[in-house]
């Protein structure tokens, strides 16, 4: 098991990663103030630092994009749960783009590029339905602006090489742009609590945990409050292991995909079912393991009674494969088509973000 | 002899410097060029990079302010300067104040205090007459913009830690953000050329020669037309050895100073004449090595015939250390009285100093 920002391979122990970065889990107590949200009901949202301090006050959401391709479905799905977020606790969400840290980690993306991906991934954020009066972006290549850039400054007044170093591995080789950038990550992180005294409540994958823990100590240092974070799950490639990876195109479903491909992809999906039909009436699958099943449960299927109703369905043999597909396929369509008929107002809408 | 952009110290061998750094001395053909421009003619400004591929195009030049202090006559000295370019050349004008870098670099000062100084230094600045449509001031903390932002995190791309960490002594006890200042310094120097397509001409002190070669790597990485400089000797403190330092207010006269406070400076400056009046007479001064005398040619004494009067009665003992001085204190006083007269109109004129 290999989990760094960068990195993440091998079978994963998500409790032993909670233990060893020294987060805490969300337990039954503190699920309860999030009803009704399927990601931290049904245990995606899974781990966190100083959440029980933060909910019931008033915080600001930081859930960053960075913009090094057009946005899978797993992205999509963590922006709908940010918004599901908004909805419930009123709050804030601030939202910045690193198309600098995209260019500056990838030698092949002009600034040109990185510009035009953030601008179309925002376009598929705003589908979502986020409120602009309480929503912020910004696009570091695009509307930087003052506050932010001091905050970098001061942030990076704030962190040594040498603990970037060892929290990030760092080598000579690298450019000076990848040494300071997570002094403007730390600047993200903190931009609500420095610009609108609002504590941060940051929304991210586990493998991102180090930024968060970095910028808990630069907050200490300019006397700000530590943010707290959220920590994710993976969302399983199609392949069925390993994290997707907006740049390996078979490895996720993207919002760009036509229904065509979409339904190709999911066909082609690791599945829990077994070699043939008889097996699988008899064996039943494994719904725990499917990549389909987790499309439901994560993504498209709201309602309780029915998602358990096909877990068991499907891990009894009831349910086929092909027709666990057949629904997954159905609801996700039916999720596009609303999407992509939103998707169509955005550019109108997206001034509205850029404060 | 010692020279980094840190730390000049020793008895200066120039020649030597310029060698080693690998620049060019300003040549008899060349400096016809910058007839009337005493800073030239008298061989303060006197080695370069490019400068004959500048001169008789179209060029901007990129003259920098580190606000760590109030300014004194030597930075003055050096913007008068770059104003009778502009006045001569009709050229653009770009001045940077990196009020970030001296906040990254000095643990004691805090943004709001940079800020501060940065504003004085310019309303400094202001009063030596530049036209504000030709010349265009950005302050780091406080009117950053985006393609300067841009430009400094491309230019990041294109250095390495290891490269930086061996022209400027980094070490892992340093914050990221003096790593990644290098970058911001040569975004500096290449935004004229980046934004309005005009080769840069830098006007510096030879110890930031550094900056400028680092600079011209990152043009050629980027495409961009490779900045030229002007590179000048230092000022002596008034205590007639190393350079003047802004933050040993007895080594230098302040912009700030009053009438009485520059008389007692000038009267306990480093002087090259003899210890009593007899000795004096009989074999005269060193005008060479007399920091008022420096004053005269450097700064407040235009005329050439005057300036060689002086000299050569001061060298043959016909004028005293005392006359001299008095002479020098009359002249900065003449000039520092029109100063603080043009000073009191800066403030009003500074919103037309930045785009």
């Amino acid at each position: 098991m290999e989990i760094t920002p960068y990195k993440v391979e091998g079978e994963i122990n998500y409790n032993k990663v909670v233990k060893e970065f020294g987060a805490s889990f969300i337990d039954e107590r503190l699920k309860k103030k999030f009803k009704g949200l399927k990601l931290v009901e049904r245990d995606y949202f899974f781990a966190h630092r100083d959440l029980d301090k933060l909910v019931g006050k008033r915080f600001a959401i930081v859930s960053g994009r960075g913009p090094s391709a057009h946005m899978h479905l797993a992205h999509l799905m963590l922006f709908k749960f940010v918004k599901e977020m908004q909805d419930k606790f009123g709050c804030y969400v601030f939202i910045p783009f690193s198309d600098d840290e995209k260019f500056l980690f990838d030698n092949k993306l002009s600034l040109e590029e990185t510009k035009k991906l953030a601008h179309d991934n925002a376009l598929d954020i705003i589908a979502l339905g986020f409120d602009p009066k309480k929503t912020e972006f910004v696009f570091d290549f695009e509307n930087m602006n003052q506050d932010l850039y001091n905050l970098s400054i001061k942030c990076s007044k704030a962190m040594t090489y040498g603990t970037v170093k060892a929290a990030l591995g760092l080598t000579n080789e690298k450019n000076i742009g990848v040494s300071f950038y997570p002094a403007m990550q730390a600047a993200h992180i903190l931009y609500p609590t420095y610009k609108y005294k609002l504590p941060s409540l940051v929304l991210i994958g586990i493998d991102q945990d180090v930024f968060v823990k970095l910028s808990r100590d630069v907050a200490y240092k300019l006397k700000l409050t530590k943010p707290g974070c959220m920590l994710s799950k993976f969302m399983p490639s199609l392949k069925g292991s390993g994290k997707m990876s907006a740049s390996d195109e078979f490895s996720a479903i993207y919002t760009s995909d036509s229904d065509e491909v979409i339904k190709k992809k999911i066909k082609s999906a690791f599945s829990g079912g077994q070699e043939t039909i008889e097996e699988h009436r008899k064996k039943g699958g494994n719904p725990d393991i499917d990549v389909a099943f987790m499309y439901l449960k994560y993504f498209v299927q709201e309602n309780d009674k029915k998602l358990d109703e096909i877990y068991k369905k499907y891990k009894s043999g009831k349910m086929l494969t092909g027709e666990l597909k057949d629904y997954t396929i159905k609801r996700i369509l039916e999720f596009m088509k609303e999407f992509r008929k939103n998707r169509k107002k955005s550019e109108k809408l997206l001034p509205k973000f850029m404060k």
